[in-house]
């Protein structure tokens, strides 16, 4: 198994997608793999289940729109404009269809993208997102995310902070995150997720996702980790019954982060899901 | 859509395993699709499901052992023996891995062929039969089971005993078992399954299943009715627990008799599984 923390010879450049220049971090050969990350995270968070399957695949891990080293434009944060982003990569990479994983904001941009665009998906790997997500949910994801918009002195506080909004992460994931995500300006740290596009991402995220699930074609595997306290286990029995047709798996020991807390199990659970 | 009850131009014709003759049914064209019973049943329940699958796949259902048109051997009704058929069979058709679907008993089978042939297995749908299951479900099968050793006057007591047994099952498929699960001796209308054979059998389904389900490399889709009295949702937790990775898809409105009384659904589960 590779390690953890790192992907040697990962390439990161900007790609062209139409009306936007993202940025990827690509490794491996084989058929399309993109990953999309939850809000205010980046591409580098999938570096450890991106070095279980660069084997296999030609993984790809992009940052989306407003975060990373991706364009922010000022306005364009709805699920409509991500999945957007999400066919426009794909055309330009032209080696489509793919298999799209995401986590959170990422599963939910996936799933809309799969729903829009069934000839340039082939499956979605859907982690810890879902139709259903109670209010109170979302409103203390809002006020997470919102709160994220600071001014750290030292690397130091920027892990700090981390670690309390993260409680359950592993110390290497917390690492990545810290190491991946901030940028020194000249008053301090600030983290590269622009802080009003996440505002306007953390508002698009409460749009009702009943529609995207009803109308999706291509297989979606729905994931959930058994701790999260964004998609409840009463979330996920409402989307099985909306689409009793879709296969789930429930991580146990993780919460929202799944593949973050699990990617040996995340990482199985896509291989049994692509392999069958 | 095809028909619900017969599939045009369905071929059977028996097949020589190795140490045993099976008869099979067969549909279609693409990679090979093999469907296994459950207890007491044969090969014809599959019908509705294959009439879905053969523009695809080359769907082939089984008499296993025992069972329908097929050998009925004295003794060897054991997981293994049933699992060495399978293997045996994949290996005679020279078509090799191939994708297992199985149902109760056929689901155990299924993914203990799996387990032990790896190589001659692509992936697993297994249908409502799990580890765990509660000694009061098996007592309850095998009270059934025993009590279908039975003469019948006339095709209408046979279609009252089948509909007694299996209440939740639409009458087409009451039809289907009905038409093909009997025939005529001196005395009257009896089973085709072999009423040792099959005592053998339901014993044999209390043995330990968790070795396989721990072991097995392949991917293996967990199917249950949501109102199943065989797999219990507790049953199902504790194989989730034990095979976190493996996606799991429960069917609304099913009982055990899950791919006879929701073909519909059951159909896409297997196709979002396989096309992933």
């Amino acid at each position: 198994m590779a390690a953890d923390t790192h992907l040697d010879g990962m390439h990161s450049r900007r790609i062209d997608a139409g009306s936007i220049a993202l940025n990827i971090r690509e490794a491996g050969s084989g058929p399309l793999m993109l990953f999309f990350h939850g809000i205010t995270a980046n591409s580098v968070v999938f570096t450890p289940l991106m070095a279980r399957l660069a084997d296999r695949f030609t993984t790809i891990a992009v940052d989306q729109r407003g975060h990373g080293h991706s364009d922010k434009p000022e306005s364009g944060y709805d699920a409509d404009s991500y999945a957007r982003d999400i066919a426009d990569l794909i055309r330009a990479l032209d080696r489509g269809p793919a298999i799209l994983v995401g986590h959170s904001l990422g599963s939910r941009n996936a799933v809309t993208a799969a729903a829009h665009h069934p000839d340039l998906v082939r499956s979605v790997v859907a982690i810890d997102f879902t139709p259903y997500i109670e209010t109170e949910a979302l409103d203390a994801l809002e006020a997470r995310v919102n709160a994220g918009a600071q001014v750290f002195d030292r690397p130091e506080d920027v892990k700090a902070y981390l670690t309390a909004r993260y409680p359950n992460l592993p110390a290497a994931a917390i690492k990545i995150r810290a190491e991946s995500g901030f940028h020194a300006v000249d008053a301090g740290l600030v983290p590269l997720a622009s802080p009003t596009a996440m505002a306007q991402t953390v508002t698009g995220l409460r749009s009702d996702l009943t529609g995207a699930y009803r109308e999706v074609t291509r297989p979606v595997l729905i994931v959930r980790g058994a701790d999260s306290k964004l998609v409840s286990a009463d979330a996920l029995a409402k989307t099985s019954r909306l689409r009793a047709d879709l296969p789930v798996v429930v991580v146990p020991d993780a919460d929202h982060y799944v593949n973050e807390m699990a990617p040996d199990t995340t990482f199985k659970a896509i291989t049994n899901f692509i392999d069958a």
